[in-house]
Formats: structure tokens, sequence, C-alpha cells
């Protein structure tokens, strides 16, 4: 039996392809959106079936929305949290608010490795239920396909118990989920002293081959930084994801320029993350090879670091994704349509080229773009009715308004 | 006949007040926020009657909600505002994103002057309809005390349109208003080329007697700036307006330190706001009097101009107060929440100071800290319960999330 839904009366018709794209949008494609004003949307089955103009909306039975004027975007693809976590931690955050350093604020119990401590003592079943009330939250902010990283386990019981967690959270919702292992978030304090090696060992000989054995990751991930692994170490962690079937999507340049994206690049990473700093030798490596810079904008606003210089990543023709980097410590919020008004008013990106970055080529970024991303024939159907707007533009300048009124994933409410 | 509302089980009762103050919050009081962990609160005929201890929990008829360990907080207090406008302005912020200046956003159709074009084009009616429909977003925010100015109208029979707007919404909603006449917001075009003066006295001699007369109007205001009116110019206004017995506050300091803050305390304006700069000179102006400075930080994160100093300002021992600045040319947004946000972001305010900045100096910016700004015997009923939040501060660190349950404006949900 065939499920039909049709909406009715859209305003504008925002992101549709007539074919789909096998690549992300790089350069001055990143601004073509391609809008169809007056539209109607037909869904079949959970996924696109047809669009057009009103004019030749078919008359057919099933279920009809009527949008009366307003808008219809695919859903956001929001391509790197670390949406499973134990614990929020603004106490930390107040105490940077008053001045104490790094060092101070681990000491007071803040920081990647205390997060850890909270989740190796919090139960499968207690994070599962809390990241379910997270998703809810992300759903209503008109996401349809997100990433989550494992990496405040950095013990293989606790790896895998965050990894468990994902796999739940694919089979109980049916927002798309992809999974990345991220043993390497921080060097855990007992390996601190000399054995930095034995932790990579463990990730390497212990985590992977059990995490792969039960297929619970779909990417491998390194925080590629001063603070964490070096290009060296990060390498030899890609490396080893790779013999397992696992592509690469790596932290890099958030606080450093360290050689890092040419690494991930020469790598065949999906993607290179977070790039707040990033230098000349940097974007050659990106037109080097299909990598795409994956920008986090909450991040580099919670923490007041350099915003990622989108134009020269864009104007050297590359391609941008945009993502949230939704995590307890540097960017507390899933909140996509925030990140996209961030991208304009301190990236300097045009609406189009956010919106174009935080769907299609946040699919690309999760190798999803011939299921997500879009509206196409085909894709699945997911997308959003706006509140009434009077442009595309106006739901990146409201910042502050919640504009996303109904959401449909696979084509239900 | 009586109406009560008894609200139990809440988890911490933020911003009671045992002695209603008089002034408000300078310096260090800023960070003393009182918060009852475990309390009810007993509303009376639309006003806070008691609250306490759960221990004490009074047993009575009326209606009964249960915050089910979830927190109350004082309604925000949001001191300045242009709600009252008659469109968008997200055309003139994408061409400011492709790098426009000033006068090719001018010349295109941005600015003041082309809102106050659109809102002299508008049917009263219409601008009326569409303030309503921000008040409901505004009181979703959980605002329970808002400022409106005047600004975009510009002539004699705009100004008081809008005015007459404003009045309107006074008597058809129960939010608390107050409304402040600013004429004085540019310098029309036909009066640019050596009649400056010409447009001050249709102020003066013209606008000001007529919105005194009919009551129009509750403050004075001007937009003391290069590209607006010099500080002498506001002077002159400022007198006029405290002839017609209306006390000022004054837009100062976006741009440029121009000596406007010494000359609005020196005519005893209720606030200075903006203040994105702020020199030396300002902060001992502001020393010798009681006028209020009222930070707009949404407005500085729109245009990337620099964050007004609150630690400066703060750690002199002045009074701070937070509002949105919601206008569509600089801060499209209503929502206080991230106003606070910002405020700790940005402006390293602690999470107590950004509340008490927000709530209790918002009200003594507006000189109503006798009904509104704190949950104390005799105020008005104005508050919110949240949802579930670990802790005072998750409020402001959670930038992205909607955390306003709901919204009770003299007791009444």
């Amino acid at each position: 039996m065939t499920t039909n839904l049709l909406i009715k009366n859209i305003k504008q018709l925002v992101g549709i392809e007539s074919t789909v794209r096998n690549a992300p949008l790089k350069g001055t494609a990143l601004s073509r959106l391609d809008v169809l004003e007056n539209a109607y949307l037909l869904v079949e089955d959970g996924l696109f079936a047809d669009f057009g103009n009103m004019e030749n909306c078919p008359e057919r039975a099933g279920q009809e929305v009527d949008a009366d004027g307003r808008s219809v975007f695919p859903c956001w693809c929001d391509s790197h949290t670390h949406l499973v976590f134990a614990k929020s931690r603004e106490e930390e955050w107040v105490d940077r608010i008053k001045g104490l350093g790094y060092e101070e604020i681990a000491h007071r119990g803040g920081g990647i490795l205390n997060s850890a401590r909270r989740l190796q003592e919090t139960p499968e079943e207690v994070l599962f239920e809390q990241a379910m009330e997270r998703l809810a939250e992300v759903r209503k902010f008109g996401t349809g396909l997100i990433e989550i990283k494992s990496g405040y386990g950095l013990t293989l019981e606790s790896e895998l118990k965050m990894l468990r967690v994902i796999r739940r959270l694919k089979e109980a919702i049916d927002l798309g989920i992809k999974a990345t292992f991220l043993g390497a978030h921080s060097v855990p304090m007992e390996y601190r002293n000399g054995n930095r090696q034995g932790y990579i060992d463990l990730i390497i000989n212990e985590m992977l081959p059990q995490i792969s054995g039960e297929g619970l990751a779909d990417y491998i991930d390194v925080f590629c930084e001063k603070v964490a692994f070096s290009v060296a170490e990060s390498e030899q962690i890609i490396e080893a994801g790779a013999r397992h079937g696992l592509k690469a999507k790596i932290h890099v340049n958030q606080f450093n320029c360290m050689g890092g994206i040419a690494a991930a690049v020469r790598h065949g990473a999906v993607s290179v993350d977070h790039l707040e700093l990033v230098n000349e030798a940097d974007v050659e490596a990106l037109k080097e090879g299909e990598t795409i810079a994956t920008l986090l904008p909450s991040a580099a606003f919670f923490l007041n670091d350099p915003v990622p210089p989108a134009r020269k990543l864009i104007d050297a023709n590359l391609a941008v994704a945009l993502a949230t980097d939704f995590n307890p410590g540097t960017s507390p919020s899933a909140r996509m349509p925030f990140v996209l008004s961030l991208a304009c008013i301190q990236m300097k990106m045009l609406p189009e080229e956010a919106i174009n970055a935080a769907t299609l080529n946040g699919a690309s970024a999760l190798e999803c773009s011939q299921e997500y991303g879009s509206i196409a024939k085909g894709k699945r159907a997911n997308f959003f009715i706006t509140k009434p707007m009077p442009s595309v533009a106006f739901l990146p300048y409201s910042f502050g308004s919640d504009l996303i009124d109904t959401v449909f994933i696979n084509g239900k409410r």
C-alpha cells in the first residue's frame, strides 16, 4: 500500500534538485539555491515523488496539507555532533567567564576528561534516554540527518557503550544517524606520562577491531591538535581506521595550523572539521583532494575564538559544510538555524551558501547526498514547513526566532 | 472575588526580593541573585502574594500548578525596542554581507529613512496587527514588560500614528508597555541641506506639544551620534522633552564617543543606551549621576560591532541593564534569553549579573521596579516556568535552546 502526502500552496519550495548531484557544491556553485515559487510537493512511501508549480498540482486522494503561503525547506544535515554525553558543563563555562584558564578548569572538573569520567559512570540506558530527549529537540530545529561521535568513553568499555547507544538511537528513531568512532578525542590521564603510544595502541589494537567487528561505526575521527594528538599520531589512527574500512572525518585546525589538513586530505578524509585557523598551505592542500571543509561556527561563538574563514575557502573554490558541533563543553546547542545565522552574520556567507552548506554539503560530508540534503525525486522526504516568511534570507536574518513550524521525516510529521 | 494560583514543587525560585528595592543594582550587587530552593509561589489577584519553602506550602483551594521540579523566574523587562515597524529589512542585511557600505545601502532602500518611508505608507491598523503578532513572540520568550519607541515616522502625522499604535497595544494586551517618543531618530532627507534645525523645531514646537497633549509618550529619546544628532542638538530636544514632563532615555556611544553620556547624565536621563564604545570620561560622567547604562548586545552581534564593555561599567560600580533593541535594521530579534547568552559569552557577565540586568535593572530603566522585575510580595505576578534545568547558569549557557515553558502575566497563563 502506498501512502501519499500532498503539500499545497507553498510560497517558496527551497533547495530543489532536478538531477541529483554526486559531488558537494564548491565555490560559486554554493550560492546557487534552486527555489520554486507557488509550488506543490508530493510524497510517496516516505520519498519525494514530485514537485511543481501549483498550476499543475495533481488532484488525488491521500493526505493533504495546505502550506497556506508558507515555505518548505529540506531538513538540515548536521554532520558533526557529540550528542551522546552524560552531563551539561555550565559550571566550567562560568569558571571560564571568571577568567580561569584551561588547567584550573580541568582541575575543577571541566574538560573532555571529566565528561569522560561522568560518561563512564553513567549507565547505557540513561545515556540513551538523555540522547533521545536531545534528538527530539534536534528534530524540532529541522534536522533530518545527524552524525554522532563517541569520544567521551576513552576506555574500550565506555567507547563501546557510547557506540552501542548510537546504534540503539539509529534503531529507535526515524532521523538519519551516522556514527563516528572518536576514541582519539583526548589522551587519558594515565597515559600522559610517557605512554601516549599505549593509548594509541589500545585504540588501534583493541577498540577498532571490536568496533569494526560489531559494525558500530561509520567513520573514524581524531582530534588533531596540540592538546590532543599530533599529525603523526593522527595518521597512525586514520590508517588503522582505513584497514577496518572506516573513512576519516578529522577534528583539525581549531587552535593551531599543524599540517593536519594536508595529512587528512592525503589519506582521503571525507571531511576536515573546525578550521577556525586556516593558512595558505591548508587551502592548497584542500585544493588537491575532495575533502569537505566542515565549519562549526557555534563553537567559535561560544569560545570567542576566531571565526572560521568561510569566504577564503569558498573563494578558493572549495566545498564548505556547516554543522553544530553540539557538545556540553564548547557548543551546547543543536540549533542548526542559528548556525546559519552565525555563518551569515560572522562568516559573511550568503543565505543561499549557508543553506546549501547546511543541507546538501552536510549530506555529502556523511556520504548521504543520494538520500538527503535536497528536495529531489527519490530522496527521503525529510523537510519542514516554515512559519510565514517574506523571503529565504529572512530565516538566517531572524537569528532569534523559531521559524520552523512542522517537520516531516520520511514523509511523516 | 480573589483569584488564587499556587505553584508547587519549584526546583529553584529565582530572583526573589524580601524587601522591594528602590534603586537599580550597581557593581558587585548585580551578582547577588536570591534563589529559593524547593519552593512554592502564591499569586492572588494578579500579584505575588507569598513564597516560601515547600515544607511550609499552604493548603488551599484555587488553581494549582505542579512545577514538578522545574524552575521559576521573574519575566524579563526589555527596556529598549523599536517593535512597531512596517517591514523586515533582510535585503539590506544581505547587501551588507556582500560588502556594500552605508551610502550604497541607503541608496538601495535600506536604513532608518527607508523604514520611515515604509511606515508612512502603512495604515495604523496594519502596524497594530503586525505589532500584536510580534508581542505574542515577545511573551513566549518570557518578557513581561517592554518599552517601544516611535522614530520610524519622522513626520508629525507618522510619529503620532506610531505612538497611537503603541497606546492601542497598551490597551489590547496585558504585558507592561512603556512608550518612548523618538522623533529624533534620523534627520529626514528634506532637512539635510542646511535646515537641520528646521526638523528639530518641528520636533520641539509641533510634535512634542501634541504628543504631550494626548499623553502618548512616557519618555523622550534622541539618537545622539555623528550620523544623527549632535550633543548640542540632543540637549535641545532633551530639554524640550523635560518641559513636557518627559524624562530622557538616550541612544548614545553606538559608533562614537562624543560626550553624549555626560550630557545625558547632566540632564538626569533615566538611561543611556548602546555604549558599544565607552571612554574614561564616559565612566566618570556615569559615576556622577543615577543614569542606568543599558547595553544591547544583539545589535553589536548583528552588526559585528565592538562588544559593549559590561565589565568596565560593572567594575566602576555602575548600574547595567540589558535589552534587545529589537528592530528590523540592526537587531531583528526580541529574544531576551539570547541577550543573556550574549552578555555572558561575549561581555563576560556572570549569569546572575545578566539575570538581574535583564529583570530588576530593566524595570528600573523604565522606573517600574516597584511593580516588575522580581518575585516580591505585591509586585505583578509576571513569571515563567522553565523546562527542566540543572542550574540557573544552564539558561544562558544553552544559547540555542527554548527553555521557557509557560509564561504567566498578571498571574494568568
